[in-house]
């Protein structure tokens, strides 16, 4: 198999929310989000079946987590999102650009975010 | 379980690979390594049990695999490593920094690496 090499921080062009499907397994599942500034929809949260580690890699963004204090980020923040706790992308900046890892977690071992 | 957001694009000091577990669960494990310059020893080649979906996020890099043109890597390149597809760092500029995520891929899917 041929060994492919692509890039994550090229600029990607447009007005609404972008994702790029890296890499998709049973088990784990990689993602490339652009925000262009978008918000989720109002009144939206996501309940998600799956675990996400996120890490916003460009610009800057507010999320709110159900049951917790307003989550402000910058860029190289990341953490640990477990499944099904409620969340919603509050506001991001125009160049906002994340690397999201979906997994499953009922076996989870330890997590350091 | 209260969420906590850190940072992995602090700079981390020091004059040999640091590699920082971020998340270990079963089936996924994501680590943030900071190569400072350093390449892997002479003659070592990586021969891993789990795939290796890697991205180098700043700085530049080198890396050899078996059988495969010489890979070069500037920041936002990613590539996916299938498990024990023999590889090597030849070479990584000082600030070189890499997210990377292991799993078992016996069951993938699609990647679009």
């Amino acid at each position: 198999m041929p060994i492919v090499v692509d890039n994550l921080l090229r600029t990607v062009t447009g007005d609404c929310e972008q994702i790029k499907e890296l890499l998709a397994t049973e088990g784990v599942r990689i993602e490339q989000i652009v925000s262009h500034g978008r918000a989720s929809p109002e009144g939206f949260w996501y309940d998600q079946p799956e675990a996400e580690w996120v890490v916003l890699l460009k610009g800057s963004a507010t999320l709110l987590i159900e049951g917790e204090p307003v989550v402000t980020l910058r860029a190289g923040d990341y953490l640990l999102i477990p499944a099904h706790l409620r969340h919603r992308v509050e506001q991001t900046s125009e160049d906002a650009l994340w690397l999201a890892v979906h997994f499953r977690d009922q076996t989870k071992l330890s997590s350091r975010t």
